[in-house]
């Protein structure tokens, strides 16, 4: 049993866990942070599975300070510090039909007010700036007994795009906390948090009972060993009820299968070369009408990222081998069945992108988005009655995105402090994020 | 694989799921009505678990409205349908040190203009109406160790009392509901929901895939037959997550083991025999003002129930045999462990109520509330994108005294009204109890 004993272990390496422990560094250069992490290293649970884009098209206010300014911090990183995230923004295309245009109307006018560089596109711009896509199932019926939409209209967000998860993570954040002195214990798998009532122990069999007050002063690791430190930050993203609810702590945070899927085909260089979207003379990552099918370009091998499509029905269950199954659907059991994709995203994409038709998938893997499936927004909390606990979740699907705020929001409620101050000056109130006093505004923009 | 399809299949014979069949039977009788359940008959789980009192002493609107126009409807029940439910006004007695009597000033206040018959008695007439209770711990220092309040005011609720849980859900709801022509069938477990397209099935492996529309055509039971019915309503409580989060759908309900202790003594009979509260001439349903440890007297047999405590690090993880335990924590395991009783409530209700000094616990039990974290308020809901469905669930521990009120909710959900009329004529927009357009306002008396 070891008896050192940590100011602050950071549970959890993904880029939400590896952003509080850089920030909590920094800002307690005395105090000793260890971030501890299954996986071999950082970020290479949900944050390498992760599609690696970025998008300030919001309406909401909490999504945009979280997102913009971590974006404009990672444009800092990349364009001041010199470390290349390979951030480029490549633009993000909302295709719509016309009545998801007539619901979105409001929320273009938000952006528009909110100073978001958008544009709308009429089906003729499509057309001619993404000559490849199919636009009229007026009189395909194989396309209508797939509710497949039309497109007659499309956002195009300028100030979007693409970054590689893995680079902020390692090159800048661990890289940093590295240098501040931060400490790092890889394939170490936390089995539970120990209970202790908050002063001496009593010996009373159970202990703490209900009449004691409560801290976590430990965790016990896969390898039996206890970790003391005098605060937890629990950044365990979609595994996080595994930890927390045998504790009685309520993250609100559900994991939900995301998988991505690869086509990488010499065919597909006519729709990669594109020369009318961005720099990169490439498509943008492009949102297609029909339940939030996506497919992203990688134009230096040929290839395109295939996610997205529709949730529902979908367990919220993690069913990775290390876990529990409760579902014996056969695609649920393991969703990078590549049968997903040539029964339902690939019946979708091929009547929008025809030049689709007949190739091969390459690849396909998956990883837990952690939903709040109430606002979509992540929780940053100190559980009721239990001491020396932070909790750090649910950025739902848009962690990559935010997470410079989410860690400096962490960091700010691990010193007590009521705002947090975000990238570029900008104040936020650290209680906006929490479960008792919060207040997250409905997004609008959602397709 | 039977063939017959119900028009409504109801899954959970709680208090709960029985009142919802009989109203959605009563108001569709020409409809197909079945109610099921894993134990041998109705109230059988957690239901057959509870304390079985009720109250009105809400601040909350919400929390007045199911409260009150249930508890009147079981008064009607038992005065003119001439059911006996043992429904008995033994009044709850909440003792206050003068700190939590100043933080339910507010409270109080909102009681008072809503015409709840409360009164609040002072440390004299506390001492002298129940002359058993010790009120004052300055100069006890064990007392201090376990966080002892002095007992400093008390609220009095006059219209608060004890009803048999089995009475009104067997010998009114379930008795009616068959009456009516409603089915039955019990020691029937349901292994899972079974999600199938909305229309015709394609033949598509793991159908329904993404672009079809979701339906619930049937249960798998644990005899592995398969149940049709048109429409399924989940009324399984603290048992919620185990059926719904395999199909995706996130009702936001935790289970929290209860334990519920019993003393049973001739010497108790002096502290049972109490004039100044009630017809029954017992002491009050009492709270202490220790994290809600609470005593309800059972003069018939010299006993009382002990129940309540602190329920800060306790599991939201459902830890009977059939399931799955998380936790090694000791007196988690298996929270009905009699040292439970000996280490927590009892050391604090023997300073309380020295009567109770060396009584050895006659018999003790557990049950799982179903609780909504967030706002404790039940949640009556469709889910999205998957048709055939309605979720009753998350009572929160107050599910008993709201009964009938959720009962009539869920029926005006299953039948597409916008408001529920709840006993006494009082309407009741159904929304608010759903996840979407949630509006509960939060209670404010909580000790």
């Amino acid at each position: 049993m070891s008896e050192k004993k940590y100011d602050v272990i950071v549970i959890g390496a993904g880029l939400l866990g590896i952003a509080t422990a850089y920030y909590v560094k920094k800002n307690n250069p005395d105090k000793t942070v260890l971030i501890l992490d299954k996986e071999a290293s950082a970020g290479a649970g949900n944050t390498a599975q992760s599609a690696g884009m970025y998008r300030d098209t919001f309406c909401s206010e909490v999504n945009l300070i979280l997102s913009s300014t971590s974006i404009d911090f990672f444009r800092y990183v990349q364009n001041e510090l010199k470390i290349d995230l390979t951030l480029k923004d490549i633009t993000y295309l909302w295709l719509m039909d016309r009545e998801q245009f007539e619901d979105n109307k409001k929320a273009i006018e938000v952006m528009l007010d909110n100073k978001i560089r958008i544009e709308i596109l009429e089906k003729e711009d499509i057309e001619k700036k993404f000559p490849e896509l199919i636009t009229n199932f007026d009189n395909n019926e194989d396309a209508q007994l797939l509710n497949i939409k039309n497109i007659d209209y499309a956002l195009l967000g300028y100030d979007c795009g693409e970054l590689d998860a893995d680079k902020i993570t390692r090159d800048f954040y661990e890289t940093e906390f590295k240098k501040l002195g931060g400490e790092t214990l890889y394939s170490t798998r936390i089995n539970r948090f120990i209970l202790d009532p908050k002063g001496e122990k009593l010996g009373i069999p159970g202990e703490p009972v209900g009449w004691q007050e409560k801290k976590i002063n430990s965790v016990e690791t896969d390898k039996g060993e206890y970790i003391h430190a005098e605060t937890f930050i629990a950044a365990t993203g979609a595994w996080a009820n595994e930890l927390l609810l045998p504790i009685g702590v309520d993250s609100r945070v559900m994991p939900l299968k995301k998988s991505l899927y690869r086509v990488q085909h010499t065919r597909l260089t006519e729709l990669l070369e594109n020369e009318s979207f961005n720099e990169e003379k490439t498509i943008p990552f492009t949102i297609f009408p029909v339940h939030g099918v996506y497919i992203r370009p990688v134009k230096y091998n040929n290839s395109i990222w295939i996610g997205g499509g529709s949730v529902v029905g979908k367990p919220y269950v993690i069913t990775d081998p290390e876990s529990i199954d409760y579902s014996d659907n056969p695609l649920d059991d393991n969703e990078t069945d590549p049968r997903r994709y040539e029964y339902d995203l690939y019946l979708i994409l091929s009547e929008y992108l025809p030049i689709l038709k007949d190739l091969p998938l390459t690849s396909c893997w998956a990883g837990y988005y952690a939903v709040n499936t109430a606002d979509k927004n992540p929780v940053i909390f100190k559980p009721d009655g239990i001491d020396g606990l932070i909790v750090v979740t649910a950025a739902s699907g848009s962690g990559i995105m935010k997470a410079d705020a989410i860690g400096r929001i962490a960091e700010a409620l691990y010193n007590g402090k009521k705002h947090a101050d975000l990238y570029g000056g900008v104040e936020f109130k650290v209680s906006r994020l929490g479960l008792k006093e919060r207040d997250v505004d409905k997004e609008y923009f959602v397709i």
